[in-house]
Order: structure tokens, then sequence, then C-alpha cells
């Protein structure tokens, strides 16, 4: 069952100037740098006050997250949906004809099994399913 | 002081059609669609467990919100930062070098007090402060 939103997934072209920007919007504990070369990212996670702000950067800067940031700019790109049985959930949704680019869950950035969906999901914008 | 993360503001080609994709994704109570000719705009807010996600369109589908999405699809433009004093944190934000498209409050969609910053506040992406 979809229990709320977890998290923000924003794309950026470098995570310590958004930090740096953050820092004075917000206070907050500076995040590590996570290098997922596997997954052609890095990520940095800020908490506000439960809801997380997921900075991700491509981790060569010529990738394809790179060219994408490079011709839109940074951007919010998706926004995370919490479930309780992520298997069960994203079944769910594949029977409503939700199209999803992870047909079964993956271990995401942060640890947790999520499905990524594609962007028609939200008429243009993409969410994630994931464990809390 | 900022209390948290509020909604997201999506700007969307069409209401109607986002809350039928979101109605595969989430159960939630069909919000009535708020006119506002005055702000160039229509907006539905939907409350998923305590964060909103407020839906934004043009109001005429030819102003240059409907321009901006024509271009650019529909988008999570910007999130909401939560604060119990929105005339002190808006001083605090341009003290410190935050690009504000509002200088002084003003009541938003929801009827609170809100300020709008310049995409600049996060590297190029909008943030809004808000009344909780």
């Amino acid at each position: 069952m979809i229990k709320g939103i977890g998290h923000l997934g924003l794309f950026v072209k470098d995570i310590d100037e958004s930090l740096n920007a953050l820092s004075k919007l917000v206070e907050f504990e500076k995040p590590t740098i996570k290098e997922a070369p596997e997954m052609g990212v890095k990520a940095a996670v800020v908490d506000i006050n439960g809801i997380g702000l997921e900075f991700i950067q491509d981790h060569t800067g010529d990738g394809g997250l790179a060219q994408m940031i490079n011709e839109k700019g940074d951007m919010i790109h998706h926004f995370c949906l919490l479930t309780d049985n992520i298997e069960e959930d994203l079944e769910n949704l594949k029977q409503r004809g939700v199209e999803m680019l992870d047909q079964a869950p993956r271990v995401g950035l942060r640890g947790k099994k999520i499905a990524m969906s594609a962007p028609s999901a939200l008429n243009g914008i993409s969410i994630e399913l994931s464990e809390p």
C-alpha cells in the first residue's frame, strides 16, 4: 500500500553547488556524496524534517544525464511514493496500465528496493516506488 | 524558522488528465479545481499523507504558462518550504543573497501567505516559502 511521499529526486549539474545554494535556504547536516559509477551517478541525500532531497549528478560529467541537464538545466525529476510492499504495489501499478522503467524492484541509491516509472506515469513526470 | 517541506508545485497541461493519471498511482480524495484568473491559472491540490501535490494549469490555455508547458512538458516546478514566520524568513533569505520573485509575502493559491523565489534559488530550481 502507498504510504506517502518519501523524497524528491533532483537532477543537478553539480551537487556541491546545489548544497551550497540549499545552505542559504535551510539548515541541514552536510551529507556525504555517494559514488555509484555502476549507475553512472553521484548522489547525496539531505533530510528536511522527514522528506529527503536526493541530489543526483552525472558520474563522469559527460554521460546521458549530464547531457540532459546541460540542455534542460537542474530539475526536480521525480518524487517518490513510499510503499510497504513494493512487489505488490509494482504489480498493481502495472495492472492499472502505469508504464514502468523497472519491471521488478532493484536496489536504488539509498540502499532501498525501488522501481522507477516511465515519465508517462504522471503525464510527463516520473515517479519512483520505494520501500520506506 | 523553516519547518519542513509542505507541497510540490506541478505545472501541467491539463489538471483533469493529471488527476486521472494520479488515480492509477495512489488513492486520494478528488479535489475541486479552483479558478484563479487574476493569477492566470487554475489549480487543484491533492493531499498525500500530509504532503500536497499542487497541480497548476494555465487559465486560458494560451498564456505564458501554457507556452512554457507546451515547450517543456509537464514538470515538478517547485517545492515549498514551510515557515512559521514568513516575513522574517523572507528577509533572512534575501540577506543571504537568495533572489526572490516576491519581495514581500502575498496570498497564494492555497489562501496562505507565500513568496516565490527566482529559479536561481537552487541553481535553476524554484522554491516557495509558505505559511503552514
